[in-house]
């Protein structure tokens, strides 16, 4: 596959690849090659979660979203949920459990988001280069799932990581 | 805002920019700037609906989705759900209702795919340029919730608009 990168930054590598479509046909598309992350659903206790309303500049403004972020160099999705657990929130994991994969828009990058949800939070500590712009909220979760949809979470790998715990529940009945 | 463009492509515009955090702060952060998109889940009956299995050259396989694609300029969702269901499976829409919005990735990107449910379909006409590497099956909606939960079906914008129909289901039971 040939490849020619334009950028390589922090959220990945921006470039054009000549690509092979099943039929034989060569296209050439434009590609962000990224590390992947992770996000947890963290639960404070059976009822109440932890979401963080946070500036985010491409949407130009300030969202809900669960606490997530990029894969260090070789690191595991697990220990990457953990760690950004506790970064963005102050709360450290006792347990962690994985409840899925999302590719977040696979027309144009390969970003694959691990989605887990964290129990047995204990007091950690927050790093204030993540806090600076983001308010953590307790809500219920079920009224988070209502703010998914009143339209408030739009957020894709939050309102999966959300739907996956809310359907485990509602089968667990 | 200051910007500087690396790339203008099919994709979108990928460059640059300057931003300034709420704190005050300024930042260069890594943007895909992106014109949104539409997908849409299609009925053909109310137990089953069509999913497409897609090659799908950034993540390297083949994948499940729903039909989807980039509105053009100027292009209202909901048309461009309209217009994409008909060149990625051959049918048109008798009715298309709007089920909530996703942001993808909103750490480095714009983009917001609009979500909606189309019913009623009649036969129209399929367009080749998409179909070549797009096969289209015919699955029950039970079952399409049954591979999100295996993690057979892992594209994001996809499995938020199959759980928004369900939890409309459940709540209409």
């Amino acid at each position: 596959m040939k490849r020619r990168t334009l950028h390589d930054g922090s959220v990945g590598s921006f470039g054009l690849e000549e690509a092979q479509l099943p039929s034989g046909k060569r296209v050439t598309l434009e590609i962000l090659r990224h590390p992947g992350a992770a996000a947890v659903v963290p639960f404070m206790d059976d009822e109440r979660i932890l979401l963080l309303h946070q500036y985010r500049h491409a949407p130009g403004g300030t969202i809900w979203e669960v606490p997530a972020g990029k894969l260090g160099p070789g690191e595991d999705p697990e220990a990457c949920a953990a760690r950004e657990l506790e970064e963005e929130t102050g709360y450290r994991a006792g347990r962690i459990e994985p409840t899925g994969v999302i590719l977040t828009s696979p027309g144009f990058t390969d970003e694959r988001i691990h989605l887990f949800c964290a129990y047995d939070l204990q007091p950690g500590t927050l790093q204030h280069e993540h806090a600076e712009h983001i308010e953590i909220h307790e809500v219920r979760f079920s009224e988070a799932l209502d703010m998914i949809e009143r339209g408030e979470i739009i957020d894709a790998k939050s309102i999966v990581a959300l739907y996956h715990v809310a359907r485990r529940r509602d089968s667990s009945r």
